[in-house]
């Protein structure tokens, strides 16, 4: 048993903050909360209950005056587009796609190239502090296995897609539903077991990229295999016409995922959900489907700002998502701030959707998002420890509160402040960018 | 004269930036550039128009595969708001004022609190690499001097505002228009001169906040010492209102400040300006008053986005501002960045106004703010040498462009790309925060 001392903050409810000055944080062999305190004591009294269990000692590990909080989970980020963070902005949709998008996708037939590229990639989501990832891949196996491997050998959470398309998109991003299904059974045959931190996701493109073949090929292995499903949706108003005329018996976008069983049949993440109207969420709250909520994606991409506050207030999950390329910044502490900032240009128009604080975008990425991964995202009894220790002390230079402190972190702070980063009850080392695995 | 290789960037026009792989600018013994080439030779040629002045040797500076940009000014922030940074987001603007803004201004009363905190705020502009700053201080006058002495110890040009205010505000807050008269009297004093890098600036807070007299004074001061002015302007729709009220005369809020000489007839900046309208915006352009955008204020306060495009198409001069505390951010960079966001939000809405591109905006933030203070913003002959170089090697990790590795350096990087920074041709080494003024 692990006892972390700190200044510890969580949102078990996402309307406050849980905040334990000088607290305690207990953490079992299998790296999971067995309880939290403000005192040794009564963290005593939570670990008693648990005497059965073999007593291998106890190490309390004092973080000072630091401040201890969740670690950061990102539902969705496209691996095989990150040499493209930050640059061709100025585009539109179309030519972005077109010219940098789909082709440096293809890139990743190489397996050396996509090896050099994905360790720069979960090497810079743990430098953001992102302990579980939800991401896109591309069409190809073996550098997709690549991607599991390196979160593997991190030991960071991630689910992640090898990418279904095989329509509506360049010919050599495209495969046929045998190849696909093969694939997906090789990397399932790797990276499996419910409790693997590293898993494939079912991940058809979208509607339009995928034949209803393919659509009923990935429903088909969610299903058997008891898969994660992740895609897009309803992100623009082009896109949600072309999927009414390619699946014309579905009664909205969602419903066509709905009808190949690739909404809520296993645990869903959709993302963006910018133009998502009243029946789309009602069946995305039957299904218990998770939105990914990817403001920065929204701006750059010129899409829109997605209705977050009516979301939460119809009991949606929902979570925050990088969207690399289509965003920018890795960091789920910018998308807090994004999200804040969309929703007072909501609330600006319109007083009576009441803008989002920072408690609330804290819980959506933690708890709400960790829940993807299980109990994941809070320090409550029974969560697993994903959790990063914060060093502000140089932006803590006069009498700020513990509020205002990780406040200030999160609107001025970056990578710099995080001093260690955990995930599952183990700390995580800095991941290396030497590539070694392929040749 | 000394010569800088490197990858040279600037914008001369807004519509596209001038690339120099390998380039060099030369810059005279007053700091101002004398040319700007691709090969030396081409420079030399530039020099040799000079040749009538003293040949004081020639140095290379060689910044190797390095890019070279003009520097960043910040055309409207409240330094004495620094400590704010970052909190109280949650807020809406009155409880905002009331429980914060006015509260923290009234510290600087203490000049040894001001010491602390500007010493910081000079710091974290420098890191930013913002060399011209046109900033709010407060009410008071020694509090003020102190902070014009560290723009002065550091190296860094600086327009800085005693602020005037003697109605609707905090007593402590308010002040006689013979005390505004005699403090900026006593700062004229101690900065002046044309060519001085820190001056003062007629700083009224706003119409709301100033009796008549105060804004007559105001107008005196700036037509008597030839001073620069700066407040702000049409940020909400209730401040609009309340001007009607107080100056029923006025055809708009602009023309309120124009008739008390504060609108142009010295250089004049106006924060805001979210809401001006055609009569304004032909009133601004007559008078070659400046807009300072200050996108991440306007929507962590729920404002609202200010219509740039217009701005630029009817050739109103426009900069950016990072107003602390209402923003979060001192980068201007980031402004570039949300700047091109917001007009995107817009553009969705209607594709009339496009939306601003990359070298828009750094235009914006380097040309035509820059020229708030000169010649000042670009690397063309007559310029002051205002420069950042930026290693960004860790970022250019493929086979980036140039023009690629300014956009991830804007969209991805920080204060850690910004190897040297200079202003009006001197290296400024990195602001001591240790307080040796006050008493």
């Amino acid at each position: 048993m692990k006892v972390y001392n700190a200044n510890i903050l969580f949102t078990k409810e996402r309307s406050h903050f849980e905040v334990l000055e000088n607290g305690y944080v207990a953490v079992d062999a299998d790296g999971r909360v067995t309880g939290v305190a403000s005192d040794l004591a009564s963290l005593g009294a939570d670990a008693s209950e648990r005497q059965n269990e073999p007593d291998d000692g106890t190490e309390i590990i004092d973080f000072g005056d630091r401040l201890l909080i969740p670690a950061m989970n990102d539902l969705h980020v496209h691996a095989a587009q990150y040499r493209n963070q930050g640059i061709a902005m100025d585009l539109e949709l179309l030519p972005w796609l077109q010219n940098y998008t789909f082709p440096e996708e293809t890139k990743y037939a190489d397996t050396v190239y996509a090896e050099r590229m994905y360790r720069r990639f979960v090497h810079d989501l743990w430098r953001a502090g992102t302990m579980r990832t939800c991401t896109f891949a591309s069409i190809h196996t073996e550098s997709t296995r690549i991607l599991m491997r390196l979160f593997q050998e991190a030991g960071m959470g991630a689910l992640v897609g090898k990418v279904g398309m095989n329509r509506n998109c360049p010919e050599n991003l495209s495969e046929s539903v045998e190849e696909m299904v093969q694939g997906y059974e090789s990397l399932i045959e790797e990276f499996n077991g419910p409790d693997a931190l590293v898993r494939p996701i079912i991940t058809p493109r979208f509607i339009p990229s995928c034949t209803p073949e393919m659509l009923r090929a990935c429903g088909e292995l969610a299903a058997k295999y008891q898969l994660h499903v992740q895609s897009h949706l309803s992100e623009n108003k082009d896109e949600i016409a072309q999927v009414k005329i390619l699946e014309p018996d579905s009664t909205c976008y969602g419903d066509a995922y709905d009808r190949y069983g690739l909404f809520g049949q296993t645990p869903t993440v959709m993302a963006h959900c910018v133009f998502t109207e009243q029946e789309e969420m009602e069946l995305m709250k039957r299904r218990g489907v998770m939105v990914a909520h990817c403001p920065t994606s929204n701006l750059n991409v010129t899409t829109g700002i997605a209705p977050i506050r009516q979301f939460l207030d119809k009991g949606l999950r929902v979570g925050f998502g990088s969207d690399i390329s289509g965003g920018h910044s890795l960091s789920i502490f910018q998308m807090m701030i994004y999200a804040i900032q969309m929703s007072k240009l909501h609330y600006q128009r319109d007083h009576a959707r009441s803008f989002l604080t920072l408690s609330e975008t804290f819980w959506m990425a933690t708890k709400s998002a960790g829940s993807f991964f299980g109990q994941v995202g809070s320090f409550e009894p029974g969560y697993e420890f994903d959790a990063l220790v914060i060093d502000d002390h140089e932006l803590n230079h006069d009498n700020y509160s513990l509020l205002e402190r990780l406040e200030r972190f999160i609107y001025l702070g970056d990578d710099r402040q995080i001093a260690h980063r955990f995930c599952r009850g183990k700390e995580i080392p800095e991941p290396s960018i030497f590539c070694i695995f392929a040749e």
